[in-house]
């Protein structure tokens, strides 16, 4: 397993001025509960949402857009829909799309549609702990676990977060531990970053890389909130101003990667 | 009609320090405006939140959920499907609900399917004065008529909110004022309020109790932010902090029942 | 052309403290993105926001609403319904409104649907160069094409919004230079705008000068939010705080109208 740790700090850093430079469009599938959050997490980051998920617009937006996210975080017909014409639209144009199986543990119709999109070859599949388990079956050892499943997924990265993010394609494993507990604490954080994930693909071809510096960017962004916060109020207003003044120097010192 | 005015106060503060313990999960069908704030306020208070409306899902998220709320302030079928589907579930397994009958005053066929739910016994009706008026007729006295009102329902606790609320049970009755008037200033602040009283009745079993411990626990949470803010849009940030942060000894000092 | 650019200030701050105190009713058939904020903006302002899309009540809402509002940036099948039942109750009743045709020039299909309702009159037609070019075709001169835009259309008041505002009924036309670049930082500024200019219309019957009064209020805001920000998440919350407190003096002695 190649690893590349210590340049994901500059890593991070660079893409992120790439990003601000490019402004790429990020097509944001997601749930009605992170829409406003998601789009202004990707503003203040220097990318373009779009959102909608109307079934005559979406192979439209999706066309325009230089990556994708798929949410399931409300699983409705209208936007399983949208998430099946958007994706190969994706996939043929050669933009990466992410895959955020929200909640899959707790609902089976939402797992099996989950399993379904992951068949799809998504380039980042990002989810949480008790997501990852119901998608690949519990595990003592989680980092382990996230290799071996993106070297048999072979063509998607998996970045799994929680207390520290575990980031593989299957040749390199990153181990992020940057963020701050009350990231937990704000409805829409994790899908949010999801969306930073899916801007960054569009910026950094190595999906690995653009992954765990994501990742990365994210985390630091939260620690810089909540030293400024006294609550997750505060805290989720804190992260976007963070994450918009967030430059390469700060990246560098703060970043936390084995 | 009993009272034990005396003792709501800390009852408040328990119940919360058990919620912030026991973490419950409340499922939420809610309208579009409110999801987002909604969910933050219960993720302040301590619980878990669950938003999906997906007819496939909602049967699901009800049967694993400690509370539900049913907010009525978007009446889109698809929702209405949602309520109809996930209260018998709630039901069946002794789980409370909370029926928070928005706008009723303004809308002949929402007023309808209220009144349709208000006859499978919500645990909790909480709703503004117009609201009550448009259930169950005008009235000199409010706070009269919601002692009449849950009296007739026998089961189902009122819960009237405005400069002051008055909850009852028929037998007993809360007046509570707490509170402070920028909460009529922010979206989704009385939804808000409905999703945090379902998480005060998943760790109280006496509806009346719950209901006026989480009002009171609100309203000291407005104060806090109030004082603390300077126009609505702070104050929206402010009370999700001051919820976090809420303490027993700042309920004590702050709650004003009678 | 007959302008009256030297009273639009004091015409601003009028309108504002007429809102205030006549607290109208506005209805908005907005995107999901933009809900909640656009609530918050038009409550922060002194409104009564409704925002309901159910095709059992939005002619209810909007028959008892003082002004409406189509905005397109979401654009399923319920809310082109919901714009087309709206739409002609709010002329009926001598209501004006507001159409914001978000993003057409992304997407064709929106944009037809965008020239059909354009072909009902509304009010006032807010929208920005890509969406006007969109539209009315590419000009190299935006100012006079708004104008000559305006005069054709004979009853609509546009409102071509961007660095500086151009606001014209086809005789009179006003610059407006007010606001700040974290304006486009925050999602649903735009849309949230243009609700606000729908109740100032409420209270203005003059179009063009409800208009103008509006986008200087919000651009005045605007500027004392950025003041006061380190960021976009905190000029999202600045904004409101700012509107809220917005008084005659500080209209007057920011306003940049040409």
């Amino acid at each position: 397993m190649r690893v590349e740790l210590n340049s994901l700090p500059n890593i991070a850093a660079d893409t992120l001025q790439r990003l601000r430079a490019q402004r790429p469009r990020v097509h944001c599938i997601t749930n009605a509960v992170a829409q406003a959050f998601t789009a202004n997490v990707l503003l203040a980051a220097g990318a373009v949402p779009s959102m909608t998920i109307a079934a005559k617009e979406v192979r439209l937006f999706a066309q325009r857009a230089d990556a994708l996210l798929i949410n399931l975080g409300t699983f409705d017909v209208e936007r399983q829909k949208a998430a099946l014409a958007a994706i190969p639209v994706a996939v043929k144009n050669g933009k990466p799309w992410v895959l955020d199986p929200v909640f899959i543990d707790r609902s089976k119709p939402r797992a099996a549609f989950a399993k379904r999109l992951v068949g799809k070859n998504p380039t980042v599949l990002r989810l949480n702990q008790a997501e990852f388990a119901a998608l690949a079956g519990g595990a003592p050892d989680a980092k382990a676990k996230v290799a071996r499943y993106a070297a048999a997924a072979q063509r998607t990265v998996v970045a799994l977060t929680g207390e520290s993010d575990f980031v593989s394609d299957g040749r390199r494993l990153a181990t992020i531990a940057n963020g701050d507990p009350l990231m937990a604490k704000v409805t829409a954080m994790g899908c949010a970053g999801s969306a930073l994930l899916a801007a960054f693909l569009a910026v950094e071809r190595d999906a690995w890389k653009a992954a765990a510096a994501a990742l990365i960017a994210f985390g630091v962004a939260g620690e810089i909130a909540a030293a400024r916060s006294r609550g997750p109020g505060s805290f989720a207003v804190e992260i976007l101003d963070a994450l918009h003044a967030l430059d390469s120097e700060t990246i560098l010192a703060k970043a936390k990667v084995s």
